[in-house]
């Protein structure tokens, strides 16, 4: 068209910080889900799928005040005639849409409201390696629930997943914490202050990284960091800091063990005692059900969410070792968490409505098992392709991938320029397909067809010697008739 | 919060003409999306699920020499220091980010690259009753195969899916048209202005609407539309009009039938005749793999998308009736389409690329299995709700619905406030719920549990004599051991 020589051609890019998935990353992950959702569906959660697109005053970070409320959502005005149209954002997560629909359907929703969500958020953040701008969560959620039954019942799902999903028992561990344990330690310390509270937590949050010894410097005068950096500390005494790590440093050999020595960390603090209570409830809960610690267990260590939750926390943990880039060898870590937060609807509705939930790292999740090789490989294996001899025979071909198909085998016919052979082959080399079919004129009327097993054929061209390539032909002819069951037989050959 | 008093609360609502999805809602879509992905697969189509933003450049219809580029789709600016980020936007369709994508990617895809993608679109649309700004597609397309037997084998999938995912064979139709014979015809009546072919494509694009009658008067003259306002005629003389008319009328008893008559429309017209030669070769092709013309059929009435594709269009109509809202009875009508369109990738590389595609409107189709209530049974029924009748034996309660769980039934305790009972029961009768289980202190005691089948004992609550009551309990109570026996029993019997 005559426009397009004005303009320059545009870039065929993806925006920055988003990126594509391509054949097996998008079928394991959908696969994923499904499994994911069949025991969310099992444990009486119905699915919900919100709209992406939010108004600003409901995800309630941003506000209109601005002129582009646009830090760390993506978000534009509605188009009107006055400029004054609403402000709209991607969702940013699946908690605050389900606070939105909640709060909009609270009449007609059960209570407790069990949901599920499954879906790509948005973030309006700097990318960086490994760090887009959009990415799947996957969250199970009870709203209206006061009872730490339901905390208990999500600890307990999500081990069900993990093993649904093929990390088997004794792979993973589902630690269980407990913020009001956590406010009873600060209350013994005698921490009232907002700001001094606040520094404690976001302490706290580093335990992971930079360990007892670290939290203990840290806590106190501060610490020099690994790059050489000082950084401050929140200047309590030794004494002072002492109960925050007894508390994080409280897991002794069983929970009996455990909650005996958050009781001394609490000492008379009755918010740290009920939240000992709680914990010693869900571990009794989870035993009754056949949970024993060696599936969740009450670990204080725990300390992901503990800034954000308010109550019960937990995370679930693979505990084997993968071997990264540069050949080391650590722990694969932390795949999903969850916790108890008690003011999801409020600001809608004024009511204080308590929820808790779970939400899974599907990205996480299915690199582990990539790292494990438990999936990857039937998911990649392309289609049998059916070569094209004579273009005026394409019926023939075509009906082929019909009875292979038919057959419940994936198979295709090459629809590319048929001239050169050799294009084919590379073409069916580039699809990863494990077979390619070949009946040329001789065959035709001879009644046979050519199947050659390329997966072996490849390995033969890769390693044999020229005796073992004539003992161990990767091609057969076979009569049209048995197009079918010799194609199946190379196929479970090749597992 | 101190500050949350002093904002006005947000109200709780999906921004205008979005939507949320609840339930079955959502696992019927999955689940349906989950065969159509396997039949696309079984053909050696490969998933790709490109980001949901894309580069306003590489979306391509909207370029930012405008403030706000945001016309059709939903589009903000990359915020930078100076104002001069990049305009970003969500997908409006899933063929403009494939052509980017093939583009982007096109030294590394096979060709041709087989793909099938699936997910939401927006639109930055006025709503209105059913139309929603936020939808799902459902596409497979076939980039860099020239030959019609792409066309062919993309008839052939959509049959298949159609009878995979519950449409049986009689109920639905594949009919086949193509561009190239329109314009021959066009080429016949002499038709070589622009302006003159577009208004003849919009009028043909009519037909389904008005009718040969219609189209014979909007060809010619004008005409009176039901709404009593008159609309202007292309200006052809009736003998100019008649090649048109002869087209969209030429189906016969058969294929070879129908292609006679369309030789006659298309006179000595060279591509007329090619586009001839092209739906021969796809009834051929289909012949060959067993597709009749009881499944799929040349039908030169067709006329949805001869404006916008080049080659073969096809489109997917169900051919039963349904009842609507007003007791009137009709056609359900097309659920799928699509056909050839070869410049997809010119745009960013100046090479032009044969590209032929089938979208799929599932929600339509899934519209259409509700109606015959073909789905909507199973995803619908809630879960088995294990009452709480005593809050300090919540463990016993969830080793009930641990069992059932491990049994395949859905199953979960009540985690509500368990004071009021009667609230459990409405809370199950909310859920849907086919089952209550109820262990009072009393069954506890004497080893049994109630079991209380709901969907029996709303029946006979409607319909019963007190004497049928009597006869057919809907409560019963068994040894706590068959729990799980009684319970699937009861499921059974409801069917």
């Amino acid at each position: 068209m005559a426009k397009d020589k004005k303009q320059p051609r545009p870039k065929a890019e993806t925006p920055k910080g988003f990126r594509d998935y391509f054949g097996a990353e998008v079928t394991e992950r959908s696969e994923m889900l499904r499994q994911i959702a069949g025991v969310y569906h099992r444990y009486g959660f119905e699915a919900l799928e919100s709209s992406a697109v939010e108004t600003v005053e409901a995800l309630g970070k941003f506000l209109p005040d601005v002129d582009r409320p646009n830090e760390g959502v993506f978000a534009w005005q509605e188009a009107d005639e006055e400029g004054k149209g609403d402000w709209m954002a991607l969702r940013y997560d699946l908690t605050a849409p389900l606070a939105r629909v909640y709060a909009q359907n609270r009449n007609d929703l059960p209570t407790p409201y069990r949901r599920y969500a499954m879906g790509p958020v948005w973030r309006n953040e700097k990318p960086g390696p490994g760090r887009f701008r959009q990415f799947y969560q996957c969250d199970a959620d009870t709203v209206g629930a006061a009872s730490v039954a339901a905390d208990a019942e999500n600890c307990a799902m999500l081990a069900d997943t993990l093993e649904v999903v093929g990390i088997p028992r004794g792979d993973y561990v589902v630690r269980v914490n407990n913020r009001k344990v956590l406010n009873g330690v600060l209350e013994v310390m005698g921490l009232t202050g907002e700001d001094q509270r606040a520094a404690v937590l976001r302490t706290i949050d580093k335990f992971d990284k930079v360990g007892e010894a670290g939290v203990r410097e840290l806590l106190g005068k501060g610490r020099l960091d690994a790059s050489g950096a000082y950084i401050d500390g929140v200047g309590l005494s030794d004494a002072q800091a002492e109960p925050v790590l007894a508390f994080l440093t409280s897991k002794a050999a069983d929970n009996a063990g455990t909650l005996l020595k958050l009781m001394v960390a609490v000492g008379e603090s009755r918010v740290g005692i009920e939240g000992i209570d709680e914990l010693a409830e869900i571990a009794d809960l989870l035993a009754a059900q056949g949970y024993g610690p060696d599936r969740i267990v009450i670990d204080p260590s725990v300390v992901r969410g503990l800034g954000y939750y308010t109550g019960p926390v937990f995370e679930a943990e693979l505990t084997f070792e993968i071997t990264d880039e540069k050949g080391r060898k650590q722990q694969f870590g932390s795949v999903a968490g969850g916790g108890r937060y008690d003011d999801l609807v409020k600001r809608f509705t004024g009511q204080e409505v308590p929820a808790t939930g779970v939400s899974i790292g599907v990205d996480r999740l299915l690199a582990a098992l990539r790292a494990k090789g438990r999936i990857g490989q039937e998911a990649a294996a392309g289609p049998v392709v059916v070569t094209v001899m004579d273009r005026d025979r394409m019926a023939d071909y075509q009906a082929m991938a019909v009875e292979l198909r038919a057959a419940g085998i994936r198979a295709e016919v090459y629809l590319g320029n048929p001239k050169n052979f050799g294009n084919q082959l590379k073409y069916a080399d580039k699809r990863n397909s494990p077979i390619a079919v070949i009946e040329g004129g001789a065959e035709k009327e001879a009644g046979v067809v050519q199947i050659k097993d390329l997966i072996l054929g490849a390995e033969i061209a890769k390693n044999a010697t020229l005796e073992e390539w004539k003992d161990r032909p990767s091609q057969y002819e076979v009569p049209r008739d048995q197009l079918v069951a010799k194609v199946r037989e190379i196929l479970e050959g090749q597992g």
